[in-house]
């Protein structure tokens, strides 16, 4: 076997292993040196060489959201790790665990004026769980520059001995910090930061461990159901007449059949869900938007509830916040694992369980079920929606809402979808995605810098065939997702081009003048084709709905090469359908 | 005129006209809208916009790097700045100044988990000289929630009188932040970051400025010697017989002309340069790493001086800060108006001049030139390198090494040269560059991430037409640069094609395994020519030294579009030809 010559090397690369971290995304770099030889010739990691930092986080989320494990991302010193940033902010908000790994300078090297060297140490401020600042091994001071003395040592008289004691200090500093930010970023399930540094020589290899790490018993995550906080939620479940359940992100089969089944046999209940929460039921509440905007100021009083459950990640729906920061129900209670928010300004209570272990401890000691038309009441007025929402699109010329009718029906089932933020996250609410089919998006900072990178990260994290459907503007942003070796011949972009920021048309603004062209929609004339020949994707493009159906005909069959379809829309058009469409299912 | 209704971005705006800063990159989004609303109906401000945040700011910073004088960025609300950091990175480590000014979402609205909302309250962290974090103007929070009450007034008694006092606290305190932070960018020449909180409504404009900042003096720059400081420099000078004086980074222009021609005159003087100092002399020593490398310890010891001082940025040649940590001088001193860097472990002294400033002070009172045959040896030392790097290049293959040498030979004279980093600059030091031609390179991180963007900014902050050279991992790493509607029909790129990370050859490490292949030198076939057909970029291609001849004859010549011509160079030879060159020069 062979290993990097620097301990510190030896200790990140063992621990990661020990702590069962396997997927490894490696830019390249000659201060992160160690680290790639120590990664790349042991055989149980995957590593995967990703150039560009910011797609490789990218990547590396993806690849954890679907592993739900961490993953690591390993980078050389200096500006580097910056281009980590966005992505590390998504995962701190998504509740995703990424594992940035950075090589330094040693720090006799920092702020001296060196090459490749900023200050590195805790640079990602309050959206880490953990920073494990390393220390180098003193012993690679000494062989990397024999000319200097090690400061520390200067002012010792028995140089040897408290060498041997400060080494020793140093390496059960490093271990006990690396397996801390391990810990806590699968514990807490969110980003951490290592940062190691290193001094020369970087590149020997030795064929012996010259380290030994103190053994430690991984930790494993343990739900714990209080009786009494349950009591109290029940005697305020008991006592409500008016039930939400409002669910954001969540995985899929995060619950189990027999609770979703409970819940939606009971009519005081409505579950409102988004395509993001991944839960179905026939009697569920998907597409908020076009339940609620609608509404007039007596409707909202109808819809209010006493008690608000929330599950899960953030929400996507607008509308949905406004109406509930307004009517505001008597109770909220957050269940998540992990955090909480106050979306609402009326948080009560943050359960922190899954919600499927709260509802294994909650719903069999639910002992009563309100009398009630609640539910019914709002079935009827879904059914009537989807009844208008059929005929409006069938009124409808080619635009981004027949689009993406068409392709969320046109989806492989039991496929994966991704979804890009902006405009395509907001469209995909709009339709019911079927239950085969799991979704996800990066909604923890709902950025469009990464969503690409995100998806094809993913597409290997998974067993399902991916689709990744996206808006312009955020597809070419992320357009080094596609410098990437290890996208599956099956999977699939569809890419919305609206030729600009079509969301501009639809927020409140001045349209349709030189300034709003430039500033805001920020026009453009390009085409995903010329990235497809470069980075040997196969591609297709739809003016109109008979092309774009005769391009779905064939678009998931079996192909030697991934494959893009790019459906140009009329920009003009976009806004005043969207906008008409929540007048029309009134 | 049309402002934004909202005071805080009319406060914004009119106090960065009032600092003079003209140039405004702007990236689209909805929470910026009272900013680029604001910026874009002034006539007074130059605004460019640019939808990837790491693009934009580097070509910000590219701008701000040859007007010398502050560029704003302007961006949305949530991992959107985060985007920014690397080119803050830069323009903190190369003394820029470069304002972030970025939307943010009010106070009541972070951590809630509304959407596009992170922690951006000095996000930058140590790499900006000043946070100015604005505060919400009340009336807005209550225009915009008009159901909530405002918390800060929750418990007060005469909430009309305590809210106009507030008013104006918030106004005054936003005032002078905002003040604070454009000076310091200015005098101090650094990036600054300036948070804006907005609520909504955010597209509501207004003809009449409801502000009115309180008049300020823009304080200016000033220099001043310090008699003592520079007598005690004297003694230290004239006592020495070896004076070395080594030049980092350095504007054009930076010495005038007759201290340049007293110091060439100083026997007992050797000056160093590298390309990005802009100082020429026939007397100077550029190329430190073709004089030094072929040394050994004898002349090691004759080239020690005892005196160093050093003007400007960071040095490239790692190959200097080797000999000068190992060899160090009794005095080193480092001439910077900003920072100075104890890069040799020996600095003595820090004097906060321009260069300029310090020699027009200092050499007018040197008394006496030691007699010395210090410069001489040195110079015929540099005669016999460069004869023998004619006779080496004339018995080389088509490589890295012979492309640099023609590209740099034919550069457009009195133009502007952008330098990628890693191998290219490295190449660059190598061979010398005709006086006439200003060379820049981001050399505060050595970063790969922005160089493409900060060349496009710089061809639009100069009167010079600018060529771009860089390596191909650098160029498709910042391939999003060319997604840009401002580039000068003049402008050219060059990208020295060998497939992969070429520096990686010339560094220590096993070479030629699948495992070097792909994690080091990460191999690849890209050609930049879809990139070009995707942007409207003229381009060509050269594989041999006739190709390369013939593309150059008519590469610089008038076109409509910017041209980019593509070098493909064989990576297996490049990194042979380079460590027989140090060599081949002995």
């Amino acid at each position: 076997m062979i290993y990097s010559k620097i301990p510190l090397s030896q200790t990140v690369v063992t621990l990661c292993k020990t702590h069962e971290v396997k997927h490894i995304v490696i830019s390249p770099g000659s201060r992160n040196a160690p680290l790639t030889i120590g990664f790349t010739h042991d055989a149980y990691f995957s590593c995967y060489s990703i150039v560009d930092e910011r797609c490789a986080a990218f990547f590396a989320l993806g690849l954890a959201q679907q592993l739900e494990e961490p993953v690591a991302v390993v980078c050389t010193s200096g500006s580097a790790l910056l281009n980590y940033y966005p992505a590390v902010s998504e995962a701190f908000y998504s509740h995703i665990p990424l594992v940035v790994i950075s090589a330094d300078r040693p720090k006799h090297l920092i702020d001296i004026g060196d090459g490749q060297t900023i200050n590195q140490k805790n640079v990602y401020g309050s959206h880490v769980l953990h920073n494990a600042n390393l220390k180098l091994d003193l012993l690679e001071v000494e062989q990397g520059h024999p000319d200097q003395e090690v400061p520390i040592l200067k002012s010792i008289e028995n140089k040897l001995e408290r060498f041997l004691g400060l080494q020793k200090d140093i390496q059960s500093h490093n271990e006990s910090e690396i397996h801390d930010a391990l810990t806590i970023s699968k514990l807490h399930s969110g980003p951490v930061h290592i940062n190691c540094p290193f001094d020369e020589p970087l590149y020997d290899t030795v064929e012996e461990l010259s380290i030994n790490p103190k053994p430690f018993k991984l930790q494993q995550r343990v739900e714990k159901v209080d009786p009494f906080e349950i009591k109290s939620l029940l005697e305020v479940w008991h006592s409500a007449k008016r039930k939400m359940i409002l669910v954001g992100v969540l995985p899929p089969n995060a619950i189990e059949a027999q609770w979703i089944q409970e819940i939606a046999d009971d009519d005081s209940v409505i579950v409102f869900t988004e395509t993001t929460s991944n839960l179905h039921h026939p009697d569920f509440f998907p597409g908020i938007d076009k339940m609620i905007a609608p509404l007039d100021e007596a409707d909202f009083k109808a819809l209010q509830p006493d008690v608000l459950f929330t599950f899960g990640g953030l929400i996507v729906s607008k509308k949905i916040k406004a109406f509930l920061r307004t009517y505001k129900p008597k109770f909220h209670a957050h269940i998540d694992l992990y955090g909480a928010n106050d979306t609402f300004f009326t948080l009560n209570k943050h359960i922190k369980l899954t919600p499927n272990a709260f509802l294994a401890a909650f719903l069999p000691q639910v002992t009563h079920h309100t009398k009630s038309t609640y539910k019914s009441t709002w079935l009827a007025v879904r059914q009537k929606r989807r009844k208008l929402q059929k005929a409006y699109i069938q009124s409808l010329p080619f635009s981004d809402f027949t689009v993406f009718y068409t392709l969320l029906k046109s989806l492989p089932k039991h496929s994966q979808l991704q979804v890009g933020n902006s405009s395509a996250i907001r469209y995909t609410q709009l339709f019911q995605v079927p239950k085969s089919i799991h979704v996800f998006c990066n909604r923890g900072t709902s950025g469009i810098d990464g969503s690409t990178s995100t998806a094809i990260g993913a597409s290997l994290g998974s067993d399902k065939r991916t689709t990744f459907i996206t808006g312009d503007l955020s597809f070419f942003y992320d357009s080094n997702a596609l410098w990437n070796a290890y996208i599956p011949q099956n999977f699939r972009i569809i890419v919305v081009n609206n030729e600009g920021g079509g969301i501009f048309r639809i927020l409140p603004g001045q349209k349709d003048t030189a300034n709003f062209d430039r500033y805001f929609e920020t026009k453009h004339h390009l085409s995903a084709s010329h990235l497809c020949e470069m980075y040997g994707f196969q591609y297709v493009s739809a003016n109109d709905n008979e092309e774009l159906n005769t391009a779905l005909e064939t678009f998931y069959a079996d192909s030697d090469a991934p494959k893009l379809l790019e459906v140009f829309t009329p920009s003009q058009l976009n806004d005043k359908i969207l906008l008409d469409f929540f007048k029309a299912v009134k």
